[in-house]
């Protein structure tokens, strides 16, 4: 008999005909003994909706109002999937963020969980009912609605599990669990039965979108673990936690992200300080810079490369039409066509010949490298995105990563794990 | 310099356009020099919509639920109102329910407002925000969030009115005030400037669908002043208050309601008791009995007819099979083609002469009367359905009601005016 909390994302709940499906699932488990809390996101593309909603009305909708308004998604699912609960003949008890005692900070659109008090919620489990929650909200100290950022409620979920200390947290979504890469890229992708807190970061913040870097960063700290599987299946997905026990692998898992765009200044004159103009200069503007690359100078004039994600260019060139002639250079270009790929792995600290390995590996395949950046335990490469596709697969293969057989573990054919994974993002 | 709430319907914020306007409409108050505090009901159709999508899941949603369900739809509209009116320039803060300090006992889906808090408003009043509040929803001693009822955003409004000490409570509808009798039945019906409490709520019970009876109950019971106004135009709606001191009219509406049907149980033995037993087992059903009548006796065998709203009668229906042989009665009939055309004045208390000037009235006009009830200001006469548009007509002519103009007080047409109401419905 083990305690669950069970959270299931937007596609789980898109329709009736799904929500009662939930329910199924969640009754399932308490009919083999366990127990469990239901944590569920809104409805299908509820939350866009009510985003286009607010956007037709304010282009620059209040943080306080638009949380308001998008925490009403959740507040839908969350009755309904009690609903089903109810019809299907088990006690079932809805709670939005604050009655499930998620406190937040004030920084409306992103609150970051402050405390946990799960009161009524371990009540309703001694009483019997399923307790469902809405995730994705909470409350701030004036007792106003705040919401998470987008994937907040694989946070809420994590935070739920730590308030009852239950036994495991899982994350039913439409991906059945962790990959080495993304098998839309490598078909050779193998699903991992456990990877890592550290790995399972970096993989997210390297563009694999399977659970919210939050959530992780979350369970990490309070050691909460994770189960992240499908929620058509009744397969085991990849467990996340803190010491996985796995076979003794260098590398994870191999990430990529199309998302993010290569500004060049060309022409900047080498002298003390201009780096740091510009740098200062985008973070004032809130662009998020991840790469930075500065060319061999060659007369005193040198060119400055960054990464930022596609998002932030707007502000990015903004920002630099303001400083280009005090800082002296000539022009800047724009490349959208790169992909950043990314070998993760918490092996990686003990083994030096990583780096070697992947440049020679894309070196073989003639695959050029834009910028490099690291971490303990991650590489990640820009590369030309025609090529992004190539890198992943020479990289997965070299790596050892490849499965025996495509998707052993599914019945699942390649297009519709393709399909799903998809839709799910 | 006054102190206005006012209430916009689903119609009035169907659509982000319409959002707007009603934004413009409260910062054209504001700019006049008034304090407004806006009152809404969810958009459109919403509340229909989250119903049938609880019904998909569940034929009898629980009522906790159900409640939490429903209230989502004003919490979007309150957010969007609030967006509109900062996108236009003016401070503004939404209020749910809970926020605004309606407490509720628990009697999920038709709560009673037991408590007003304001303090929240009031404070985002004298900080300069327009306060919007979520209509039709409030929190029970749990913290449990309860809902109103049908129409429970007039409920609302006029609480927050009284709870904030408002010069009055604007009820903005598509329908422009309240008539003498329904526009669409008799052409010549006139709006009423003002309306007493007394008068209005008959006229409400009787069929009338301007404001929600409870709104009106809870105006004369704390003194609250409403306007009942249109949506779509400036011109003054109708007051409702406690002395209007209208024109000395004994009669002031007439009402018609095609909601009911008769039942007539035949071969009824005439002894003690059997009425008693036939009303007891129909309360018991919950059939919301409205007039009876016990035909005249012969050979110890009588007829007994009672109406009931058409909503109620497959609970009557079955209530009447189980006990029809126990009294030893033959059978039931049931006529749906029936109308209740009720004559509304607080005038009538001082004036005997109303039932029989309606008696003849309608005796004239070959008009046959099924049945009669009364209170001190109101005489109902049920009527066949087919008739009921005559009887309108010729009672409101009858009683002095007729205007001299058709719709002299609107640019509409009657068949605008008709579409109006007919949606608003």
């Amino acid at each position: 008999m083990a305690l669950i909390v069970a959270k299931f994302g937007g596609t789980s709940v898109a329709s009736p005909e799904r929500i009662k499906n939930v329910a199924k699932r969640l009754i399932a488990m308490r009919e083999r003994g366990d127990e469990v809390v239901a944590v569920v996101s809104a409805m299908g593309k509820t939350t866009d909706e009510l985003m286009s909603l607010a956007n037709a009305i304010n282009t620059a909708p209040p943080a306080r109002e638009l949380d308001r308004l998008l925490s009403t998604g959740e507040q839908v699912s969350m009755t309904l999937l009690a609903m089903a609960l109810e019809a299907a003949g088990h006690r079932a008890m809805s709670f939005t963020g604050r009655q499930a005692g998620i406190r937040t900070n004030d920084f409306h659109n992103k609150a970051k969980i402050a405390q946990v008090h799960n009161d009524r919620v371990k009540k309703a489990l001694e009483a019997g009912y399923i307790p469902v929650v809405a995730g994705f909200q909470g409350i701030d100290e004036l007792g106003d609605i705040t919401t998470l950022g987008r994937g907040g409620s694989d946070t809420t979920a994590v935070a739920i599990a730590w308030g009852i200390d239950a036994d495991v947290c899982e994350i039913y979504s439409d991906v059945d669990g962790v990959y080495t890469t993304d098998p839309r890229v490598a078909p050779r992708a193998r699903k991992l039965d456990a990877i890592s807190y550290d790995d399972m970061l970096e993989l997210s913040s390297a563009g694999s979108g399977v659970l919210q870097s939050r959530a992780v960063e979350f369970a990490r700290k309070w050691n909460v673990v994770i189960h992240a599987r499908s929620a058509f299946s009744d397969a085991n997905g990849t467990y996340i936690k803190e010491d996985p026990q796995m076979e003794e692998a260098v590398i994870t898992g191999i990430a990529h992200d199309t998302s993010e765009v290569k500004v060049t200044i060309r022409g900047v004159p080498d002298s003390t300080g201009v780096a740091a103009r510009v740098f200062s200069a985008l973070a004032e503007s809130m662009v998020n810079v991840d790469m930075i690359i500065q060319n061999i100078s060659e007369d005193g004039i040198t060119d400055i490369s960054f990464t930022c994600p596609e998002a932030d260019l707007g502000r990015a060139e903004s920002t630099l039409d303001g400083i280009l002639s005090e800082i002296g250079a000539r022009e800047y270009e724009v490349d959208k066509d790169i992909a950043k790929v990314s070998i993760v792995g918490t092996g990686m600290k003990s083994s030096p010949g990583v780096s070697a390995k992947a440049f020679s590996t894309l070196g073989d395949d003639r695959i050029n490298i834009l910028a490099i950046s690291t971490s303990p335990i991650r590489l990640s490469m820009v590369v030309d995105a025609a090529q992004a596709t190539q890198a992943v697969q020479c990289l997965h293969t070299a790596f050892g990563l490849d499965s025996e057989s495509v998707f052993e573990e599914t019945q699942l054919s390649a297009e519709e794990i393709a399909a799903k994974m998809q839709k799910g993002r």
